[in-house]
């Protein structure tokens, strides 16, 4: 019933219009990983470099994720990504990234997680992805992330961890790219057609929408007067999403639909301070006043009949 | 308990990646009379020229709409306007208007309809707004549209109309440019401070998102596979939204929440056809049946509790 978490750890540069911070926490894994932790036991299964302190992996283990799969490489330097955001806060601009390290990454899962029914294949090459995956036995419920970098330098390979994948998780640019669709309900209907039952489209301050074959499912972004940090929103909501399924074991529509809005809290919660600051300060009761805010966005209390028909004479 | 919709009647020629069509019937208060005649009295107020033939009149009052408040203006051609939309279909293009006759436009509401209970100012010249709402006696429920010309060229205007109106709604770029603040719950917040009580945001593929003091309330657009035209979406979410409170006569929270999802309906409904001939053959069974799918997209059914605590060691 555990969750295996894929991806990268890295340290982040970033610029926001609140502020610069060097070299915090970050990575997808991690992200995703702090969201997750709150429903499930979590693994993380990723690299990190020899500058990646004793203390920092405490922090990690403290926070309740296991780090057995976190491999440390020697002479090398942990995975960084320096970015800003402009005053609009809905695209980032990547400055430089130090990435060596991904390149001489094998993912091992350590032998007594290969049996997790729960896989989060956050944001990393395919390639990678596909190792990691093939490494645990028969998982129950796979999620996958990825970016626009490996939909176009690395398709087929993509499309092979899709085939295998029962949730895929992209923002609207991504699905666009990947199906070559621009509504974004045809793309969703191709994404089925590659293999995954379920697609969750990330919308960033749209929020998020959930389709399954036969079904739709919205949610909006949770109305915020400061986005602090956008870093890791599309990560939290995806940890949250399948951290809450593999807390609940119930793979039906509406249960995936909750899983939807934990996720979008979890998102709502990252984006408030810099990098995933928040989730490590963060309660389950704040959790869960702010799903029950989620919830009364949407709430109609709809009585039959709608409306008096009585009021006008068009049949 | 009647409405009084007030903006423009117009001939379209419209181009859009499924084809092109000339002189169709649009215009601002066009559709959105199309779209409220489902739920009460409505009364149109606008102007056309003497190209505007009986025939075309007759339709729009065969539809139950009345339009003793239209003009006819001799010597002048009925406002046009030409746009085309690209493949995205999100932003249309306006290639040509033609608008002598709004510079001539005095707005008369005829006599036995200054005590209209509600209004709606559709995007039109705001110092014809204002001239036109002056001639209705204590109206209950006033909603207003504009666009980025007059919160341009008229603000000091479009303010005091503003400051007479129960709900604004206004496209993300539209509020933004009036409140000068990205952030949308702050630039909800200062349509609130300028009088509205309520702020509608029209966002287009992304639904529509309805801000009180107190309260936000988001409802997704309708998944559709094709948007065949885009043209008088927004006019019909208003229509639909004022249609209905006139129709129900009851301002709580709730209602007006149900008020958005019928808007949304109504704005699902015409852009699956050019201009308004959708509306204009819907059934309000039709309707009705949409209404529910909009209900069912939101549905979520949470139990208490939530979530098993159990499985995790976070606090």
């Amino acid at each position: 019933m555990g969750l295996t978490i894929v991806g990268t750890v890295a340290f982040d540069n970033l610029t926001t219009p609140f502020g610069s911070k060097m070299g915090i926490l970050g990575g997808s894994a991690t992200h995703a990983a702090m969201a997750a932790r709150f429903f499930c036991p979590v693994s993380l299964v990723s690299v990190v470099g020899d500058d990646f302190s004793p203390e920092i992996m405490q922090d990690i283990q403290n926070a309740g994720i296991r780090t057995a799969g976190v491999q440390v490489k020697k002479g090398f330097k942990t995975f960084s990504w320096t970015g800003a955001y402009e005053y609009d806060m809905s695209q980032a601009r990547t400055i430089k990234t130090e990435l060596d390290i991904l390149n001489v990454f094998e993912p091992q899962i350590p032998v007594d997680q290969s049996d997790q029914d729960f896989v989060f294949l956050a944001n990393l090459d395919p390639e990678l992805q596909l190792k990691a995956l093939a490494q645990i036995k028969v998982p129950r419920f796979v999620a996958l992330d990825s970016m626009n970098l490996w939909i176009q330098s690395k398709k087929e390979v993509l499309l092979k961890v899709i085939a295998k994948a029962n949730l895929l998780v992209l923002n609207e640019a991504e699905i666009r790219q990947l199906t070559q669709e621009t509504n974004l309900l045809k793309a969703a209907r191709r994404v089925h057609d590659l293999g995954p039952t379920w697609v969750l489209i990330k919308r960033g301050e749209h929020g998020a929408t959930l389709y399954s074959k036969q079904s739709f499912f919205s949610v909006p972004a949770y109305p915020l007067e400061e986005v602090f940090d956008p870093t890791g929103a599309g990560d939290a909501l995806a940890g949250g999403f399948i951290g809450y399924l593999a807390n609940t074991q119930e793979f039906s529509e509406i249960n995936l639909r909750r899983a939807t809005v934990v996720g979008s809290c979890m998102a709502s919660f990252i984006v408030e301070a810099f990098g995933c600051e928040r989730l490590q300060g963060l309660t389950i009761d704040e959790i869960e006043d702010r799903f029950q805010e989620f919830i009364s966005f949407a709430r109609v209390d709809m009585p039959v009949p709608v409306w008096d028909r009585r009021m006008v004479s068009v049949s």
